[in-house]
Order: C-alpha cells, then sequence, then structure tokens
C-alpha cells in the first residue's frame, strides 16, 4: 500500500518507527506491504516511488529538522496539496498540528485525498471535532475508508472497539475520562493534597503538561474528543459549540479532601449521550474502573446488552498513537 | 445465515432473545439475515428450516422446560448430531454446559460442524481448554471460521479485542481478574472485613456462587481462560495442565486488611505470559485499573507498541454473553 505521511513531527515520526518496526511482520501476517512514498514536514517533502528509506528519513528529520534535507528525494516548500497532486498513493495518514479554529490545513489534506479516492487515516482532533460528518459523508459518497482511531485517546483504543468488537450491541453513551495531562495533575493533587498551580508546574516541568496548557486544563482537548465519539459512535451531528465545558483550574485540594472521605475522587469527565455533551469536573468512586491515576484515559461504553465495557489505556505517546494508526491501516487493507 | 443453536440453558436462551431484540437492526445494518433452523436442548430439537418463531421457542421451554415441546416443530430425543446430519445450517452456536473433563458433547458438536464446512461460535470453555489448537487448525483446513470471544469473561471483550482493534500490536502477555465470583467474594471481604465462609455462603445465597463453588473458587473456571488466551492471542500450545492453579479458599480478612493498609488489594489474577500460566491471589494496587469490585472482570494485555491496554467488563449474564456471540456471528458475515 503507497502511503504518504502528512506532518513528521512527534506522531509523524512515531508512525515512521513504527513502521520500521512492524515493515516484516506485516507483511508476513497480512500480506500487506507498507510503502511509504512520500513524508512532508513544514519544510517541504520527501518523494519516492519506489519507498522511502524510514531509518535515513528520520536521522534526517534529527539531525536538520526538515524532511526536505532528504538526500536525492527531498525537496524544500512543497505543500501537501503539490505532493497529492503529484505522487501516486493509496492512503495518506494525515498528522499535521491539530487547529480546532478551523481545522486546517488537516481538513483540506483529507477532504483532497478523499475526493481522489484515497483512503484517510488520522490522529487529528480539529477537523474531526468541527466537521466530522462532512468528512465521513465524503469518504462514503467516494467509496473510501476515512479511519481516526488514533484522534481519541491514543493508545486507549475506543473507536473500533465500538465499531467492531461491540458491533452486536447499540453504544448508548460514553463517560470517560479522556485527557490524560488533567488525570495526571488530579491524581497528584489527591495523592500529595498540593495546590493546582503547584502541580501543574510539577506537571509542566516533567513535560506532561504544555507551556500552555489551556487546552487540556480548560477541557478544550476532552470536549474535541467528545465531539468525534458523539458523531461516530453515536451516529449524532454535533461540533465543537455543542458541547458544554468546565475545566479543572478551580479545583481545590479541600474539595479533593472532602470527596476523599467520602470514597471518592474528583476526574475531569467527557459525558457523550443524545441529552448531554459535557466535559466538567466529576466525583468517582473509589474502586470503580474510573479510579485510574497517572496520565491514563479510560472510557465506559454503555451499551444495550452488555451493560457497560471499559477500556484503559494511554492517552498519549507517539509509538502508542502510532499504533492505533497502523491498526487503522491494517483494518483498511483487510476490508480492502 | 441459517444458524443451530445447540444448547438452550441460560446462554443458549440469552442468544434468542438478543436474536429476537436484534433481528431488525442487524438485517439494516449489515444485511445479515439470522435464521434459527434449529434450536436443541437436553429433551431434543426444534426444527424449521424456514426459521423458528423464537417467542414462540422461548414460550415453550419457559412453561415445559423443553424445547422438543414446540408445537409442530418439536422432536423430542434427537441429539445434536442427528440435527447435524439432518439440517441444512451455515453456523452452529455452541451453548452446552461446560465440561472441562473431556470437553463433550461441545467438542464433538463443533468438529463435526467444521468438517461439514461450517462456522462455529461458542462460549463453551471445556473443549477450548482441552484443545483449542486442534478445532482452531480443524477450522483453517476447512475454511471456516472458529470464534470464541463469549468464552472468556462473557461481556468483557478481549478475544477479538486483541485480534481486530489491536492488529498493529504484539500482545506479550495478559494479566487479569476473569472470574466474576472470586472478585465478589474478595472484594465484599475488603469491605465488610467478614471471612471466607460467610461470604461465600452470601454470595450463594445472592446466586453469584454456585451451589458447588469449586470451578470458580478454586480457580478452575479462570485457569480455562488462561489456556483460551494463551492459545489464542499469544499463540501458545498448551493446555489446562499446564496451567499452575491456585484459589481463593485460603485467604483470610487479616491478609485483606493487612494488604489493604499497605494500599493494596488481593484479587484472583490470572497470569499468561510465554514463561508463565498461573492463576492465583496477587496483591494489586489501589488506584490500579485491577481494583474494581463486584463481579467485573478485567484484562491488561501489554502489547510492544501500545504499552498497557486494559478492558473491563461483566464476566456473565445471558445476555450480555449472548452480545459477544452475535458480535462474532456478525464478525464471520462482515468477512464472508
Amino acid at each position: 500500500m503507497k502511503i504518504v505521511l502528512i506532518g513528521f513531527g512527534s506522531v509523524g515520526q512515531g508512525v515512521a518507527q513504527v513502521f520500521q518496526m512492524k515493515k516484516g511482520l506485516v507483511k508476513e501476517e497480512y500480506g500487506l506491504d507498507l510503502k511509504l512514498v512520500a513524508a512532508l514536514d513544514r519544510s517541504g517533502a520527501a518523494i519516492n516511488p519506489e519507498g522511502l528509506d524510514i531509518d535515513l528519513l528520520l536521522k534526517t528529520k534529527n539531525e536538520t529538522g526538515k524532511v526536505a534535507n532528504y538526500p536525492e528525494y527531498g525537496e524544500a516548500g512543497l505543500s501537501g496539496h503539490e505532493v497529492l497532486d503529484e505522487v501516486e498513493y493509496e492512503c495518506i495518514i494525515e498528522v499535521t498540528p491539530t487547529n480546532i479554529e478551523d481545522g486546517e490545513p488537516a481538513q483540506s489534506h483529507m477532504l483532497k485525498a478523499i475526493k481522489n479516492g484515497k483512503h484517510v487515516v488520522t490522529s487529528n482532533k480539529g477537523p474531526l471535532a468541527l466537521s466530522f460528518n462532512e468528512l465521513a459523508k465524503a469518504a462514503m459518497e467516494n467509496k473510501v475508508q476515512f479511519k481516526y482511531e488514533a484522534s481519541v485517546g491514543g493508545a486507549m483504543p475506543i473507536i473500533n472497539f465500538a465499531h467492531e468488537t461491540l458491533s452486536g450491541c447499540k453504544i448508548e453513551s460514553i463517560y470517560g475520562i479522556l485527557n490524560g495531562t488533567t488525570n495526571y495533575i488530579l491524581s497528584r493533587m489527591a495523592k500529595e493534597g498540593s495546590s493546582y498551580e503547584q502541580t501543574l508546574n510539577e506537571a509542566q516541568e516533567m513535560g506532561i503538561a504544555e507551556t500552555d496548557p489551556t487546552q487540556d486544563v480548560e477541557g478544550e482537548d476532552a470536549a474535541c474528543k467528545v465531539v468525534i465519539l458523539a458523531n461516530s459512535i453515536l451516529k449524532m451531528d454535533v461540533t465543537y459549540a455543542d458541547v458544554e465545558v468546565r475545566g479543572i483550574s478551580q479545583i481545590t485540594p479541600e474539595s479533593i479532601a472532602l470527596a476523599k472521605k467520602e470514597g471518592y475522587l474528583i476526574k475531569l469527565i467527557g459525558e457523550v449521550s443524545k441529552d448531554n455533551l459535557e466535559v466538567s469536573p466529576r466525583l468517582v468512586k473509589e474502586g470503580s474502573p474510573f479510579a485510574v491515576e497517572g496520565t491514563l484515559n479510560v472510557a465506559t461504553l454503555k451499551t444495550d446488552l452488555a451493560d457497560e465495557v471499559t477500556v484503559v489505556g494511554k492517552g498519549a505517546g507517539s509509538v502508542e498513537t502510532a499504533s492505533a494508526i497502523l491498526s487503522d491501516i491494517i483494518s483498511i487493507w483487510k476490508s480492502r
């Protein structure tokens, strides 16, 4: 399968690493030949119709910061659109930075690929939170696959889990910790009795929270995921603006201690149901599947037949996220 | 799809109920026409090539205890083998009682169907714990599908989860609470400080533990599941005798209290890895995904790329288990 990889930051490099690690196995087990024909970052592109040398690609990026410096096949200044016009491919992996203002440039890349009859795999929350149904409809009309497991929960599989593993059930609602950074902060506060500010600083020092933590701590990241789950699993038609969002910056050590005394923990919870789309701090019971610590994500799917089913996994990490992307690609291959 | 249902106890009746509930939806969503052409219990069979009336079948069983009393199409004394010789079908659902001595009669039913080129879906742990690889090999040779999601963890999906949702990862080990009854007993002991005997009695009164609780409390049920997971997910070649098994009957309230003081709980854990097949009481951390209570099952899959991924779900229940059977049937239909 000829693949164009758009975006070569943390997730994109994770994809390259995973391809390198799994190329042989995937070929053996599924007969799928993973061929990266182009990779792009802000600098331009590396293009080779015979397949790029992934070690060399990673080395080039690592040493020079630019894929355009890839020997012989690198080209500075090429845009995603130019590459998609020029190169022969069957599938794109769209992993440019998330933009929740207008979803660009990811949105246009994906629509272009879909309209050209190519499959799309993405981890990109922005366009999915803004115009999921437009993308899904275009994919259906053009008879291509549109897969986005990695957009929610990184290595916590939930999308394909609901669509495939739980295909016998109707999913009625989803309730979960959809952001690892806030889970880390709240868990530490509960354990240490420390203040929000102090714990956030600590998380920033450890690289768990970003320098500008707004997207995480104010619940915006979780709200994007709520939208994706609502549209894709509950088959709703909603966007980011439909979610009621409250973050964790007002949570005090006192409120956490009070909850703990009664056997509860405070977690930032995303709720997805026909009646309610919400991200807010909630009480969860100790001893419940939601009492997980660290940067873990967790989601409980309420089903009509199997009652509640819960998945827990790492919410982030470049290789972890890339593994979800690889599963999507294998799934496309199997159902071709 | 013409289906023969062998076994009409709790799970079998759950399957009938789920078929009744989901028939329309499954037809609409997947184009799959679920047609139950025969159902069997100890009394004999009800057979109708045009499809049985499921309400009437459930009513007959409910009122008379025997499917052989199904009006017009019931026949007393028919065996599974006779029905499989007589009836035209594409798939069997094997849900007769589990037998971990010799796997019969389920084992013969399944092998017969496979050798006749028919698909098999089962929840039956016995034959899978005794001769999984024989069944899997026969299915492969006869180019039919052999699906058994419901055999481990009822409504906690793990088999298809590993094979499909995590297809990009290699599963290195599995660690889990694979038996709901023991989890209930240990959780209650931790909460109430009560003795093992007292808590077991209470669980028996509530119908959570059986009158003869041996299979559950001595770890035999969990050990069967360890074998199934080892063979199917880790691709090992082992049987029940290869598992080291220790149950929970020696656990005292004192040991539970001691663990709790240090932030741990005692759970009956099944471990599946190339180096170790074991069921035994272990310490798990409070705040970890294993700190779940009640009759929940939980399993953590250690993967090469996605680190640890955990699923939690109801370990039993007739409709819950039947939902896993329906997901298997839909999966067979989708990949036909």
